[in-house]
């Protein structure tokens, strides 16, 4: 690459090599570690795909059993982790307290790595599991409601409803959850997972990779675009207004959030999928409205960019915001259930940025001053 | 570039343009926006330096003392942070609690900066000014002794020194403190600038990016080389095994820590900068031991590489790590210590990566498995 050309957002640069997942823009397709998307939707489960992602294989059933308790026993959360939740200033995002209590659950475990390719983190697993017990603590503290400890009965995704709402979810609803974490889980070199890769690139410990990671995903251009289809949905607020808000928003350049994707020339598989969950869960709740809405905006949108010679699909973002509200996540969850997805996909990116490993240091072109004489400050004007 | 050639670890890569600083790594020079590192350390402070890399240019008077009285009343650690330190587990590390503490002050000020290129983190500077005294109250609190309070009235340096020992240092020693940050303070895109860059083009907080820089710090790859030093000075013990122990050490083909750097030709220049510290230290100090024993590993390092065409200068780790321990500064608060300094360096990159701002994504070359069929696991083998 000559000096004085580059890449802005490294858009095109290979970063590395990674046989974890694989995006295959034109076709729609997306899999992980060689299964696709729509095969472990319908058959895995979100311990069987972290297992997956983080061993390379699908366990067998001695293996997955262990690797489900240890998971499971690795949700509670130690005392002053809870003080943490409890103490964090009101005005605050639960992004924030992820991003600080994944740094400061480092501090917990047996797992330097310096000098090292490896550490224990396959076995420890709390940064994956106790992401959804401080998502749900912090909501409920803050509502004034008490701390709910995990069940080690449930499916990860299951349990984090339970723990939110402090009653069992219906079935559906667990296997739904839990579901949403598996499509959700792992997405190539997106910036988050590419700032894991960066921080594990120094040796640092995983939860310092997750961490990071965590601030990255907590970006408004990264993590909380199914935030933003829930408002639209909500200023829309029945379907025979969609077309008109649409055209509008076309008309005046605004960008409809949840459509299109820099990956996928077709529609995102993981919209196709997240679509079926919410025909189920609305049929199930007797609720259409958010998928009435939801299908006349993409008709719409689908409508003008067809007329434009564009075709734009709908994205991951575009349903998942519906499928959580009526599971009755708050809005300002989207994102840190994002992140209880998303862990297992940078836990492997770590691992495998580890096994042959080279710190990342690009350059930079300068575009600073020429040499300054130091000016005394009595002397400045 | 082709898609089957990649760099490593982004080697030789154009990551993005910079203003910031300038490495000339063949005629061994450094220099902050312009001025250059002998220069501010000559005539500059912490806290003068800080404003140059945030604001572009020396500050006037009256901005300066603005600025100075800022960046003091930022100082003091708010009750649960000086929790989180005291409950902080015992063999966890202080890069670790670093980490956590800037993600959680994420949550306490008002930096909202979605959907927006700036924030407000120039005025607030808790994010520069709170890393001091969390090192210091950290060190204090795990050795029993109380929290000393900052004081507004020395400089950067010479306050942590201040909180650290609970009493005042002498005036050279808080102003060689304050230098050592000076010339730490930036050093263009090397793993955690880059990873702050990378938190920063999500347009998450500024807390958020500086946070996860720590995380990247920590690897054992990246900070940490000067407490490696000082392990290898213990080691050796006495000027006359110095050179018999750098033979043996390059006999083994062992790595010498603070020996060469990626981006210089020649000496660092921050390492010429240091040796002064460490002569004048030594001299008050009427201790010289650390400074004869460098002195001979160098000689004796210098003398090898040369015969072997090789040559190959200290750098800035060299002597950085007597500098500290002759202030009192235990091993394990070199790595923190850094990222005192390399914090208003982070600073200034995260506000310059979103002033043209997009967002890292970089391709991966997909090295996995073909399509695999999902087999239940009662199926296994």
């Amino acid at each position: 690459m000559a000096e004085t050309a580059y890449a802005k957002g490294l858009e095109g640069v290979v970063a590395a090599e990674s046989a974890i997942s694989l995006i295959d823009g034109k076709a729609g397709k997306l899999s992980y570690r060689g299964y696709a998307i729509e095969d472990l939707a319908r058959h895995s489960d979100f311990e069987e795909v972290t297992y997956l992602l983080l061993y390379e294989r699908l366990p067998a059933r001695g293996q997955l059993e262990a690797f489900r308790r240890s998971m499971r026993q690795g949700r509670d959360l130690s005392a002053p982790v809870l003080d943490m939740v409890r103490s964090f200033p009101p005005g605050a995002h639960p992004m924030e307290l992820l991003q600080s209590v994944m740094a400061y659950l480092s501090g917990y475990v047996e797992h330097r790595i310096q000098h090292s390719a490896l550490c224990n983190c396959r076995q420890t697993l709390h940064q994956v599991a106790q992401i959804a017990t401080t998502v749900a603590a912090f909501k409920r503290l803050r509502a004034g409601e008490s701390y709910v400890p995990p069940r080690p009965d449930l499916s990860h995704g299951a349990n984090f409803l339970y723990m939110l709402r402090g009653a069992e979810p219906e079935a559906y609803e667990g296997e739904i959850m839990d579901k949403c974490l598996v499509i959700h889980a792992e997405h190539g070199f997106n910036a988050s997972t590419f700032t894991a890769r960066v921080v594990a690139s120094t040796l640092s410990t995983c939860y310092s990779s997750i961490s990071a990671a965590m601030g990255a995903l907590y970006g408004s251009l990264h993590g909380g675009a199914n935030e933003q289809v829930m408002t639209m949905v909500d200023e829309i607020g029945r379907k025979e207004n969609a077309a008109a808000w649409v055209n509008r928003a076309l008309d005046d350049k605004k960008k409809v959030i949840g459509m299109g994707h820099r990956e996928y020339k077709v529609k995102d598989p993981r919209a196709n999928i997240l679509e079926r969950y919410l025909v189920e869960i609305s049929e199930k709740k007797g609720d259409s409205r958010y998928y009435e809405i939801l299908k006349e905006v993409e008709r719409a949108f689908r409508a003008r960019m067809e007329t434009a010679g564009k075709p734009i699909y709908p994205n991951v973002d575009f349903f998942s915001g519906a499928v959580y509200s009526l599971l009755g996540i708050p809005k300002q969850l989207f994102t840190p259930v994002f992140a209880m997805a998303r862990v297992s996909g940078w836990l492997a990116h770590v691992l495998e940025q580890r096994v042959d490993n080279r710190i990342y240091r690009p350059e930079s072109l300068y575009t600073g001053p020429e040499p300054l004489t130091y000016i005394p400050v009595e002397e400045r004007v």
